[in-house]
């Protein structure tokens, strides 16, 4: 069955992969305009996977992230309609010339072919990746999470819908119907016909992905994100990043996971420090060294244990370390650090270049907040996913990500000699 | 043991990252006489090489590939020296500017880190492999043939003397020395500290390598390269171009293996096709419609077997066959061939296009020989390998493949809101 949906996909991205940027534009239009009109059929198969899932056990709050209703539903065409206002970087020259030879070369962006996306959960999901896929001339092969699987599958359908009134193939997006685990395993395979393998999930998908794809794969998700307070910082500016990093937006793979503090700055810092996290009602998991400088019982105040450096919080708790220095910090980064977001609050120009030099994460920060790594929030216009590897893109993945070039050599009868 | 290279080129290549391009080029100068100074070593471990090769029934072409002597160690040299004048694509500003946020961001060019690179035969790809690597500021493992393992390994130590001198980790440029293929296994898992694995070879290690590693790699090499001629192509002009691509170099991944020739062309164009190829010596296989078109018995042509279509000939031989119109060589192409270099001979600007915007290969040429593609040929002044995969890099890959970017955000205290 899979074999079939790769073997569409590939034809109909022959077809999309010819498309002009307005010919899309309609197609997303469409899609936009189907998902209000034809919302009956996605709301009640959404009820129905409500039922099953409440009946399974499933905890209010993420009961509510699978929730769909017309005002969700209009949310989500609207941001079809915001993604045909995004830039087509499909048929950009990127670069070229005349060779010695004489033969011209170009080098045009094309889009991949067909992208496989396995993600988990929320069913805006579909939607969003969908239309990304379509303004970059990509095919789609989606497996939702299989508590929406559903829902999922009448969303696709109401997009078929909008790509047949186009006279363009239902093949164009699909989705895997069936919630059975071995058909992501075999999607795994078709390496044949899927040219990039996107997992928006958490680390054991990427895991899995890693490791049984043959299909190239990009990795991402996870960020275990890290502030380094130097010696030349002030404590009150200093506390707004660090908040904000916090506690903007706990949940989120780039908010801070790890504060790593120089220890010089330890006896005018840590006071203010303690107070301010109290106040913030953030929790504090402190080494040896920040421990044996609190007053006693203050501040409620636990040991860190060794794998808490290696986790995401995703919540309102914070790694506090003293370093003696950047060195300190930086190896500390590069051993537990996920390659994500990290920054260094520093007034010192050295410092500042010292660290985004010597960290190799796909975003350094100085004196900024590590929320900052996001495709919206850094002019992308959309963001397909935040990369911590380092083939083909890296940190946030807008439109381009989910392109390729081809090389074109235009002759005169030319040969090589 | 792996596990001990892979953490010593992760630490060797943060060393690797700050260096100048002054400072790698130095690197490099002294690589290139140490090869010629210190060459004693690398020729008595090659001629123990060939000495075993022999032993083991290894053809005399095959020998000679693998064997080193004075003249040949200068070439190579003479490559690294080549390398040092290439331009260093590290710390190029590839975009950046200000967001609404405040904060402003650039994406800087960066070292990928390590790259692993599986070879057969040729002792000459290690030292190139290498001078790529550490002129990108990257830390290289090796895994070359296992019939030149002691040259390999010499030749490495050579470059590990260049390093050191320089006050440089030996682990920047690590050889697995020991031939057992469990250790390829080992590497191909070895993702916590390689970044990107390029197997340079045939079909089988590339895909031993696409479906047992867990790090990104880059595949290709494959070429089964076609033709297209339209009813518009003049005879003479068409013959030279396709002589080229069979002749120019048949054992190379870019040339001709499959002409396909437009139904309408066939009266006037087969008497002069099978004329020429005659005297070219070049074998032809060719589809029914062909065979019925021979006047008997005049030239020695045989039947095309289906599987011919999917194979590299890499030697004077060429498949032919009859099409109907541009979409059925259009199709063929798809269903047969490998997306490396294709190309079209025509004289309608129209038909040119199309090909060009149907034809999904790495490289597509109009009125050219396919053995352009070539990273020499492109300008990119050296080639690491040609990818025929879609993401990261797509035909010859330069330095720039060898790189990736980092965002850097410069805040000013600046917050997410």
């Amino acid at each position: 069955m899979l074999e079939e949906m790769g073997k569409a996909a590939r034809a109909a991205s022959y077809k999309l992969a010819e498309l002009s940027t307005e010919q899309k534009n309609q197609v997303l239009l469409s899609i936009a305009d189907r998902l209000e009109a034809e919302s009956a059929d996605i709301l009640s198969a959404n009820e129905q996977d409500l039922a099953d899932a409440r009946q399974n056990g499933m905890s209010e709050a993420l009961l509510d992230r699978l929730t769909l209703n017309p005002q969700r539903l209009k949310g989500i065409a609207d941001d079809v309609r915001q993604v045909c206002r995004l830039a087509d970087p499909v048929g950009q020259l990127i670069d070229g010339g005349q060779l010695d030879s004489g033969l011209r070369i170009e080098r045009r962006r094309v889009p991949l072919g067909v992208v496989g996306v396995i993600y988990e959960a929320r069913p805006n999901v579909t939607v969003d990746v969908a239309s990304l896929c379509l303004k970059t001339g990509n095919a789609a092969i989606l497996r939702g999470g299989k508590e929406t699987y559903r829902t999922n599958a009448a969303t696709v359908r109401v997009i078929q819908n909008a790509l047949t009134q186009h006279g363009l193939p239902a093949g164009a997006v699909q989705a895997i119907e069936n919630p059975d685990r071995e058909l992501v395993n075999q999607l795994l395979k078709l390496d044949r016909y899927v040219d990039m393998l996107i997992p928006r999930g958490g680390a054991g998908l990427h895991k899995l992905c890693r490791e049984n794809s043959t299909i190239p794969v990009i990795t991402g998700g996870i960020g275990v994100c890290h502030l380094y307070l130097d010696e030349t910082m002030e404590t009150e500016a200093a506390l707004e990043v660090i908040v904000n990093a916090k506690k903007q937006r706990p949940s989120a793979c780039n908010s801070l996971e790890t504060l790593l503090i120089h220890r010089g700055q330890a006896d005018n810092f840590i006071p203010a420090f303690l107070q301010r996290m109290a106040q913030e009602k953030i929790a504090l998991h402190a080494d040896e060294n920040v421990l044996a400088l609190l007053q006693n019982g203050a501040v409620e105040v636990v040991a860190v244990q060794a794998e808490n450096y290696d986790d995401e919080w995703l919540s309102n708790d914070l790694n506090v370390k003293l370093v003696a220095d950047i060195d300190e910090a930086i190896a500390h980064i590069r051993e537990h650090g996920t390659q994500h977001s990290d920054g260094i609050l520093t007034r010192s120009i050295g410092n500042a270049n010292r660290f985004v030099n010597q960290v190799d994460s796909s975003a350094v920060y100085v004196n900024a907040s590590t929320r900052f790594t996001d495709g919206g929030q850094f002019g992308l216009g959309a963001e397909v996913a935040v990369s911590t590897q380092k083939l083909h893109a890296r940190g946030p993945m807008g439109l381009e990500a989910l392109t390729t070039y081809k090389w074109i050599g235009w002759g005169d009868d030319t040969l090589r000699r």
